[in-house]
């Protein structure tokens, strides 16, 4: 017998968290993946995610409801305007931060990661076009990993020790997209935009939807979902 | 301006949060209560959050719905059947153990802390008498604070350093009470069953009830819910 280890990816449907998926399953992992619906105002990310779910494969799919807007803070879940064209190139926070985002979702995927008996847990966390993000940082992560192994059942009875894999995270939107063509990824089905609503299609003006442009632009590509590149 | 600093109390309704909202209460902070609908069958906490909530007086109270069930692997959130009469002083994890259930919870806390500007959260955690849960220890929670302050913009834009208070984790549950007492806490309206279902009186079997009769009797004292004591 020669199990593959398990792992969590967290999974938007975007592009990043689709790359990740193929990263992980090209390193030999058997996928679970765990998506959330938060609240976001882009929640046609569920119906793209269960999409890259079931075209890439994964061997369970977990969807937890959480609401986020009891908090309120963000132009991701707020009745803020998400701000438009305007792809900010400095260190300040973004307004489309949500608190403690990602402690949240990596939590609930220490949680299954722990129901499953998974040590490995895979985020699309960057920290080169997010730079303004603090959740997206390498020492955040590093800092998780470490809470994680004191946390749980699972790692203080001696059974592994949690990984928090970040393999995006010093990868530019270009590099990524690199990545998961080589890897075979259908971007076709991914969603990146904040501000959908209220249709599916992207808006093609909010710094998700100007990054990826970008990103597919300097693979002298054009974005499947769009098919705008921005130079 | 005077400004008492913002915290943040898990609050479940039970004993222990309790005591620990009483605490920060004296400590100086203005609270702002958060508890959890997580699947947990003793969802009666809720009412008793609710009441122990607007007695004590505190300046906000979320409740937030977070459905653990979809993880599965706990007596809390099951169909496993709670274990009665069988105190274990051992320092085995309990089946009532929720995977990663304090991380998820300090997480959330965390998000209301940051929309609130609240750089102190307050946890019940007990390492001495719920010594079988990894998330009750000290190094858990300095673990989960270094954490914190890499993992927020209130934090890394230098506006505040995150504190989880844990004033309970060297107390004995008997110490809880006499400390509670003295700060004129009312545990006639708290619960703390683990399986009170379907009534809500307290089951009086379960380790949470056991734990709870033993500390009012090592005061001397009848437990207001069930007017039973074990010495």
């Amino acid at each position: 017998m020669n199990h593959k280890p398990k792992a969590i990816i967290l999974l938007s449907g975007g592009l990043d968290s689709t790359t990740v998926l193929a990263i992980a399953k090209k390193d030999g992992f058997e996928p679970y993946a765990l998506s959330f619906k938060y609240g976001q105002r882009h929640v046609v990310e569920i119906e793209a995610a269960k999409k890259v779910a079931e075209k890439m494969g994964v061997n369970g799919h977990k969807i937890a409801e959480i609401d986020l807007r009891i908090f309120g803070g963000s132009a991701l879940t707020d009745e803020i305007d998400v701000p438009k064209d305007n792809l900010s190139e400095n260190k300040a926070i973004p307004i489309t931060y949500v608190p403690a985002r990602n402690t949240i979702f990596l939590s609930f995927a220490l949680a299954y990661a722990e129901t499953l008996q998974a040590f490995d847990i895979f985020i699309g966390a960057n920290a080169i076009d997010y730079s303004g993000y603090p959740d997206c940082r390498p020492e955040y992560i590093k800092a998780f990993e470490n809470m994680a192994n004191l946390a749980t059942a699972a790692s203080t009875e001696g059974k592994g020790q949690f990984k928090i894999h970040a393999p995006l995270i010093h990868m530019s939107k270009a590099d990524i997209i690199k990545t998961g063509i080589a890897l075979g990824v259908d971007y076709s089905i991914t969603t990146s935009c904040y501000d959908p609503s209220p249709s599916p299609k992207p808006c093609g003006h909010c710094d998700s939807c100007l990054l990826r442009q970008k990103g597919f632009g300097e693979n002298g590509l054009l974005d499947p979902l769009t098919q705008i590149t921005i130079k």
